[in-house]
């Protein structure tokens, strides 16, 4: 006879069944709707098929596809719904894997690749099988069975996999009618459970990710819970894809790539290089106002250099192939400018009382990416770094870091950032007793605190240098948050570099560094404000402030002084005395994401005066040019946004 | 019986001698004290020893140390009188080579290296020579003749010399003394005519000047007719050095080098960035003004891209190694930018309305140079270049050529930049009849007389992409000749890269290029200010214009409060409350270069006034704090020197 085993539920409610009983059953018991609804089940926090059998006392939680959890198991689900459609269509295909990711799934397949035609077909096939409603199990298998199962199957990828799982775990084998894949689960119990889904893309991958491996098609695909979500997340891609800085970057003539110049070296196009150049110039004298001395330093260096620091490890995947020269001179193109701030801070003797000295530079870095991961101005593989180190005593590092906390909200209200969190990380010591760390650590809790500062924590394994690091992350135009701007406090790389300062006492002591970069490189940080702005730049940024546009072709003697006025008060403006309409004209501005454009006919020429058109908030009505002078050059000042 | 033959002279008088006269005797019959100067002879326009045997009708000149080639002569026998100083001395030396170079000469020597001490003994052994007043004996010799004196000597670098001189070619001794060198002459008569001269440095070098023989050590020394010629010289060579680039550099800490970030790779520190800045945003705006479109474009390139300008080939010497990446990937270090901007005009369709298009950048560039040839800023490894391509039709060559000469006078003004002089060189064609070429030609001359310019022509061998070119030659602090800025026609460039635009007609028609540098790179050119400034830079461009310095450590809070204003002026300025002397202070400023020293005292804050000290003109007396700002104001407007 079964024994009796206490569940206990989400909402602390305990419950008694008898040993054996399965979590489908149970959902049953409770009601019959949570019984249709359910999709799996969470045991003592582990998820599992709704098949699971209890055995013993057990914390459970249904899942339904209300639960974000849910959702994923309906995504995998679904991906191995479109293989079993794509075995169906195309037998001669093999399987690679079929993992879920943010929003759906992917399945990498091998011996044919597809185009966007075939998405349709196979989601057609995908909906049969939804509707054949084929009930899901799971078996668990020998290493044998499995082996002798994909091997007949010639199934090459999955032998690998199995031959790849250590001795002694688990193999589980999950099937649906004709079709069984090696998974570790969970599923839904049946086909028929999958709701609202889509195949969105078709891209090349490498079997385990490794370019010398085999290359493999992947398609991609979204699940959703309802049509309906499904369709709001459909217009929220075409809406980021309208906002995509590669599509504006390109309309607007930002940048531009070609395979000629090579994968990922944009060149900065006029418009883009005067919004660059004026960001660069607005960074550096705000950091000079700070206190910063910018210097310039090659993008080149000795390999020596890099190993003083033992950085070649660290960057060991993103290094060029180093340039060896006569004489076993080796030359590296640079990842990253530290060991250059080291030497200058070493250029010359340094008293206490010289300190903090704060070294900065937008300097050239390099990272060799594979073509692949290569996107717009995004991820490219030269960049231009804005950062600075910051040389200063113990007793300063507090100060230190308010001003650059400060610095970071400056710059964030100037470009309208409002969207960003604090993270404070540590590096993981592994149980090491740093009392150095420990109490740098807390130093930096106790500034951020001081500071007022809401932030989250998390041990950090993955971070260079090892020292405690406050990143801002920032929320992008299509809705993934990344890394901003980043300050880490060090005192390994002044010890390698061998630094020292003559303190109070004329004894040499090493300073400590704090790393910072505020607009990180400057080819993120721009193709970031294009799709923040959606390519509309603020007027402090516009590389064209001002057109001026005729009525007709008449009137341009008055539209030329008009011009030639504002561009003596500093304004950046252009002339369109073109014979196209003003309708056109004045489309043409918008377009081209013109803050202001001054209409000039025989009213204005008349009474002398301008009528400005603002790109979001349309006619202004005439006005006087001082008057409409005085207002751009406040909203210039101001830094106002155009929209 | 001799014949008699007729000598004509440099005079056009004409004298009888009897055939076989050697050209001392000639000399001496003209005149006594001619014969005692006369060092050598040019006869029919070739010049040869003193003991220049005349067998047939020929114009003679005789050559004194007044001619500068009786003055290479001695040089040549300075450089045999120092070998033969160095034999005596070091028998186990082994002779290279001993040429004459500008204001001087070398001799390379191996099997010992030399110190600054050993050229105070070989300086003694030398004048001892030139006291023995030893005859110079010149005899042509069989090629196994010499071989076999050298074999003997065991003179390594003179037996591979006489193995290479081709079968036929006379080969001549120069016997001093006890001492016999390889040698084409001509020399002096004897050792003893020998006058000023003082050895300089000692350097390295190689074997034929090839990195890959033997290594052997230089001495360079100097000769002069008389000891004032000589002490002039040497007195030049000394302010030279004091204004020497790499000298104020260091001094003024405008850039750093050291082996650790690697040769040739200087780091600007902050003033010297703070200058550079300035500059680069002086030439962007002007050229900004001037309608240029400034661009960024990255310093990798695929090396497919030098590939459709065929011009890899050009540059070969000057590459660094590629970057072999993986699947076929090739990157290179670029050399110029010329293709970059080639793919900028292409990236739209331009009509002939939109000519000129003129793009712009300040662009990184690489040369590989040798270790041994890189100095300071002026002969680097990264180099970032001031350059512009025009885009033009036929009919705009002659406009967009003088509005380019215009930029380069209004820069030149503007820098004070005075001694220079314009070069206008052509392409050999070889024969080849180019009626493009030669029209071009003719434009520019044109174009050139039109503006009323005066300038030198020459035949360019060297000259990249084979184009008419004007170059502007500028006297550099030392005394050397310089080109500093460039323009060039090109129609070969745009045909490589299928540039065209649509013309009157809606034809594709492919576009002229002018190519043009103003600067040069920025390293190169700020070398050239430093030297030309004596590290004074004017006060628009000087990195701190003002320093407020106070008596002793009082009068802090109205030294702050001066300095305050001032700087909210936009005045680049800083402030010196230190305890040292106010001579010590005002000494500090002028060292560093400070075009303005404000010293506040007890009558300053009385009065409230300041009293400025100029770097060149020294104490203005006081005056209010205002007309002082207007006066710098006015100063940075005018781009005033200090010096």
């Amino acid at each position: 006879m079964a024994n009796t085993i206490q569940v206990k539920f989400k909402d602390g409610s305990i419950r008694l069944f008898s040993a054996g009983v399965t979590c489908k059953d149970l959902a049953f018991t409770i009601s019959k709707s949570l019984g249709k609804k359910a999709v799996a089940v969470k045991v003592n926090g582990q998820s599992f098929d709704l098949s699971y059998v209890l055995e013993s006392d057990a914390e459970v939680e249904i899942l339904t596809l209300e639960d974000s959890m849910g959702i994923e198991v309906m995504r995998l689900t679904t991906a191995h719904v479109m293989a079993q459609a794509i075995k169906r269509l195309y037998p001669e295909v093999k399987l690679a894997i079929g993992p879920v990711i943010p929003g759906g799934f992917y399945y990498d397949f091998a011996d044919r690749t597809f185009n966007l035609e075939d998405l349709s077909k196979i989601e057609a096939e995908m909906k049969r099988i939804i509707q054949e409603n084929l009930p899901i199990e799971r078996r668990v298998v020998s290493r044998e069975e499995a082996l002798a199962y994909f091997q007949e199957k010639d199934e090459r990828f999955k032998v690998e996999m199995i031959q790849d799982t250590p001795i002694g775990e688990e193999i589980t084998l999950y099937q649906q009618g004709e079709y069984t894949d090696l998974c570790r689960g969970p599923h839904l119990p049946s086909t028929g459970l999958v709701k609202a889904f889509k195949l969105m893309s078709i891209a090349g991958s490498y079997w385990r990710g490794d370019a010398n491996r085999e290359m493999l098609t992947r398609i991609y695909g979204v699940a959703f819970r309802t049509h309906q979500e499904l369709n709001n997340h459909l217009r929220e891609i075409e809406e980021a894809k309208q906002r995509d800085h590669r599509k504006v970057g390109k309309e607007q003539e930002i940048f531009m790539l070609c395979k000629e110049v090579g994968q990922g070296l944009p060149i900065w196009l006029p418009k883009g290089a005067k919004i660059r150049r004026l960001i660069e110039s607005y960074m550096i004298d705000l950091e000079e106002k700070m206190g910063y001395e910018h210097v310039y330093s090659p993008h080149l260096a000795n390999i020596n250099l890099y190993k003083i620091a033992d950085y070649l490890q660290q960057y060991s995947d993103e290094l060029y192939p180093s340039l060896k020269l006569d004489k076993q001179e080796e030359l590296i193109l640079r990842p990253i400018n530290c060991p250059h701030h080291m030497m200058v801070f070493k250029s010359k003797v340094r008293s206490y009382r010289d300190l903090p000295v704060r070294i900065a530079e937008l300097g050239m870095m390099h990272r060799n990416e594979i073509p692949e991961t290569l996107t717009g101005l995004e991820r490219v593989r030269v960049m231009t770094m804005n950062d600075a180190h910051i040389f200063c005593r113990q007793d300063q590092i507090k100060e230190e870091f308010k001003q650059v906390v400060r610095l970071i909200k400056q710059v964030y209200d100037d470009f309208g950032i409002i969207n960003y969190f604090y993270r404070l990380s540590y590096p993981n010591l592994h149980g090491q007793d740093d009392t150095k760390w420990e109490l740098s650590q807390q130093q930096l809790k106790e500034t951020l605190d001081e500071l007022g500062l809401d932030y989250v924590e998390e041990i950090n394994d993955a971070a260079p240098y090892g020292g405690p690091k406050l990143d801002v992350q920032v929320k992008t135009a299509s809705g993934k948050t990344e890394t901003l701007s980043t300050i880490q406090l060090d005192f390994q790389l002044p010890e390698h570099f061998e630094l020292n300062y003559i303190n109070e006492t004329s004894q040499k002591e090493c300073p400590m560094v704090i790393h910072h970069s505020i607009l990180g490189t400057l080819e993120r940080f721009i193709a970031f404000l294009i799709e923040q702005y959606q390519g509309a730049f603020p007027i402090w940024l516009a590389p064209i402030q001002v057109r001026v546009v005729t009525v007709g072709q008449d009137y341009e003697d008055y539209a030329q002084e008009v011009a030639k006025k504002l561009q003596h008060s500093g304004i950046r403006v252009e002339l369109d005395a073109n014979a196209e309409t003003l309708n056109y004209k004045i489309r043409r501005a918008q377009i081209d994401r013109i803050p202001y454009t001054l209409v000039i006919g025989e009213r204005e020429l008349g009474m002398q005066v301008v009528r400005p058109r603002h790109y979001g908030r349309g006619d202004l009505g005439v006005m006087s040019l001082d008057i409409f002078l005085a207002r751009v050059q406040e909203e210039v000042y101001h830094k106002e946004l155009l929209i």
